[in-house]
């Protein structure tokens, strides 16, 4: 095992200084570096300016052992991430063939004519390495030079994601030395605060693995990450914290795959049972049945969903009564069950859930705040409602509702159906 | 008028570096920035560590007129960067008492004890001012020396963005001289690259006021910014390329309101013009009725709308004819259509929008690809219906065509009711 890899993160481009744009590439690339056991210690945004790209460059190669750079690898005047790097390690570009013919490639599939501008990035430093880009015509470059490492990826997260997780991770991985193993542990229900009180004392005890909670939003995600001389001792060392972990949490644990997103775990329970969903919406207006239509091949389980934002929708639609709109209001334990129920006769589906609430900012009163939230799931007539009061925005209170919607029907269906 | 003023930004957080979380406080506090006229050169992320915090700050001092640092106020150990700013500046902390005091106050309110590490956050550094937080304890810093200027804010947003807004902005302003005043342009259905070639040269001939594009999600945001001695005379420099970009983009400038959304720009319009609205979605599965429930207050004029995943439910649902199904399939121009007025019947509504598209990742054929969608738009009776061929992964080519069908629907309400 080598000593700690120290990494740094550059991110490029004059709209991350304007504030055009969020940088969540900074924060994947950096969660990806975690991952493999890297330390990060700088993050910096720079604008597409030769000199102070070029200088930050320089500062990152004195502190750092390798450095990622992203964005500015694109066919504008504007890129110049790949000459300035070229510059400050002392390297010139030459036309590199095979990126020349992939660019080629790329405008004859889309039937497009290739901009002149386009043959700039198949420009590649000397002896450094092209990284194929499956999903633009700018290659990533990895650049070595007396144990430094040098890494260019395109800025756009639908190219640079891939050509990390397809090349660059193995390739840290091994300048990491061993290997790298990590298994995400996704629990829903149990809040964060909570959730890291429980594992504490397995947090403070870490060497290796490690493990690390990430909060989203009603779930706590802990990744435990192992290295090893092989991925089988990798997965050796792992597997009792995944049984401990198991032991604390129980049914609270979804899943322990990373790809695996909660309503993903959803739509794999009702398949397996062999049950069908559908959704009636108030106040998150369409929130949850878009969730479950994230998951591809959904409409195997999931066929309709109804928004129901006034009263007279709820009657007409789902056929909750007038008088018990009246009796009890729109956000009520009554409505949201007859919506449930409403919405499975109408759709004629197994499993049902019906959301209805106050998300703000206003309609709220002191018996019926805002972030009341009333979440009904039925599954084959037999109902459960749940009352909640969130806390936050109009936009917090949705996903939050949306969330706890989507564990209450996991739930539903592991106490009616079985584990 | 001074002289232009370099800004830089510093957020504190290992979080930050381990990609816990995504720096959404930089890109805020630099479009802060950019709309005041500060040019912003870096942004640095750096972990609470001293050493490595001060060093970045000395840096950031050498080559900035301002340093905004958030993050690292809180109460515990690891936080240090009002510490770590009084040694760079060598300055000693003291207790400031009105900041003492609002602490009291605080947890009097909240009806709680008050931890002893709290008391921490009442101490200041000699000679700076306190900037009252109204939402928690950790009072803001500003430092001023030499002509340089440190601002220390603390990290969690609902603390940083109302201080900026109260405290900060006007502070900012006044170093820089003048009154800052701005309008966003907000043009829609124009692509981004057209949108700034049609602006190129105002863009170009810019000093006083300033136009600055942002692009969105099937949008273009075009901020003017002038800087004057007077809120009025500020108004006056702006108004003539109001009139300038009215005269370019016409209709396409669905707003100069920087609160208005494209979603609350259609309901506006919908409720002028007296309409009702419903939704029919299959693979945007709830989106568009989510982006229409955005607004508060829309039950005017939205009260239902339909998600008919499977061929089945559009049938039952919105009553699109079994025949037509078949011969035509569930992503084509006539099942739009169908879906639309079927909806519009279903919920007695003036206008329906209907999308029906392949989201992918599978399920494309070289006759109907990955990222065809159509969208239908009737207006009493009336149908529109739009061919899209869009880019991206599953995410994006919905995102895409939900802000395409507000941009649709907009469209035929000014074509059937006037502008």
């Amino acid at each position: 095992m080598k000593h700690a890899v120290i990494v740094e993160i550059i991110s490029v481009g004059t709209e991350l200084l304007l504030g055009n744009i969020v940088n969540t590439n900074a924060a994947w690339l950096s969660e990806q570096c975690a991952a493999l056991g890297l330390s990060c210690f700088y993050q910096t945004v720079v604008g597409d300016n030769e000199e102070r790209l070029g200088r930050a460059l320089e500062t990152a190669l004195e502190r750092s052992d390798v450095v990622i750079l992203s964005g500015g690898l694109g066919p504008t005047a504007d890129d110049l991430t790949k000459e300035t790097a070229a510059g400050v390690m002392g390297r010139r570009l030459y036309m590199h063939e095979p990126s020349r013919k992939h660019i080629e490639e790329y405008f004859r599939k889309k039937q497009a004519g290739i901009p002149d501008s386009n043959w700039k990035q198949a420009m590649l430093p000397e002896k450094a390495v092209a990284v194929e880009n499956e999903n633009g015509t700018a290659p990533g470059v990895i650049i070595e030079e007396e144990g430094k490492t040098v890494i260019l990826l395109p800025g756009p997260p639908g190219e640079l994601i891939p050509m990390f997780q397809k090349s660059i991770f193995s390739y840290l991985s091994d300048r990491v030395g061993g290997t790298i193993h990590s298994r995400t542990v996704k629990i829903c229900g149990i809040g964060e605060s909570k959730a890291e009180a429980m594992v504490r004392d397995m947090i403070d005890a870490q060497t290796n693995p490690t493990i690390a909670p990430y909060a989203k939003s009603c779930e706590v995600h802990l990744r435990i990450t192992a290295r090893a001389e092989s991925r089988e001792r990798a997965k050796e060392l792992i597997s009792p914290l995944l049984d401990e972990l198991y032991r604390r949490f129980g049914e609270s644990i979804y899943t322990t795959e990373e790809g695996v997103t909660l309503e993903r775990a959803v739509y794999e329970l009702l398949r397996e049972r062999g049950l069908t969903l559908c959704t009636a919406e108030s106040c998150t207006g369409g929130r949850l049945s878009a969730r479950m239509i994230n998951v591809p091949g959904v409409s195997e389980v999931f066929q309709s969903g109804y928004v129901t934002y006034s009263d007279q929708a709820k009657e007409k639609i789902l056929g909750v009564s007038g008088r018990l709109l009246e009796e009890y209001g729109a956000v009520s334990e009554q409505t949201a069950e007859a919506m449930a129920l409403g919405a499975a006769a109408a759709a004629g589906a197994d499993v049902a859930a019906a959301v209805t609430g106050i998300a703000g900012p206003g309609g709220g009163t002191a018996e019926k705040p805002v972030g009341l939230v009333y979440i009904a799931c039925s599954v084959r007539g037999r109902v459960r409602t749940e009352r909640y009061h969130f806390q936050g925005d109009r936009e917090k209170i949705r996903e939050t509702a949306v969330s706890s919607a989507l564990i209450l029907i996991r739930q539903c269906i592991l106490d009616s159906h079985g584990r």
